[in-house]
């Protein structure tokens, strides 16, 4: 089994994920160890919540859960790649496909998506 | 100008580079504010780098720049998402064209990526 470099950062590794099929990048959350285990039992994402300080397995809430098609590490073991299928077609809690939803133009930020929810209607 | 949130990490702030072509992740590496503002002037993707503890212009050894084509930050302003030319076709010190040139696969890694570069022939 391999073993990923949690210590680095205090627990603590990130995590990007990428749609499996666009290749797009969808959103870059955190996992400690249980994450990663649950995410590896479970085939859905699960991370770790800074703010709540717990785990946090995506979509519970939503329904926008990650199935998780494939799984990478960067060569200093210290970072995640997940490829998944996002289900309800949006990462964002904002109600984007992907919390990348701005770019930077000209000194400010340009939104470049299309909301696909209201969260409002998603999270009460 | 857009202020991130630099102070929820420690000062640092991941940040993705995406091959602006063909989508494909190539790295995650950290910047912090002066990172973040010298990759805005200078154009090519500048990072901070944890174990040396100093501003690291990608590729200043190598040769193997970022020319940047896009910035993208997410929902919470606390990471980054760069669209890069990466020249030279490898961002990885290991000489892969992607750091996450590694899959998981049956409890191990499989090595998925073909070595563009020979490290010891590049860094010496």
């Amino acid at each position: 089994m391999i073993t990923l470099d949690f210590k680095k950062t205090n627990g603590l590794i990130p995590a990007i994920a990428q749609d499996w099929k666009t290749g797009e990048v969808l959103m870059l959350a955190y996992m400690n160890e249980e994450a990663f285990q649950e995410t590896l039992r479970s085939g859905k994402a699960t991370y770790f919540s800074r703010s709540r300080q717990t785990l946090w397995k995506k979509g519970e809430t939503s329904g926008h859960v990650q199935d998780v098609k494939e799984i990478r590490v960067d060569c200093d073991l210290d970072a995640i790649l997940l490829k998944v299928e996002q289900q309800g077609g949006a990462a964002c809690h904002k109600g984007y496909a992907s919390c990348f939803f701005s770019k930077l133009e000209g000194g400010g930020l340009t939104i470049t998506h299309e909301q696909i929810f209201d969260p409002k209607k998603v999270y009460n």
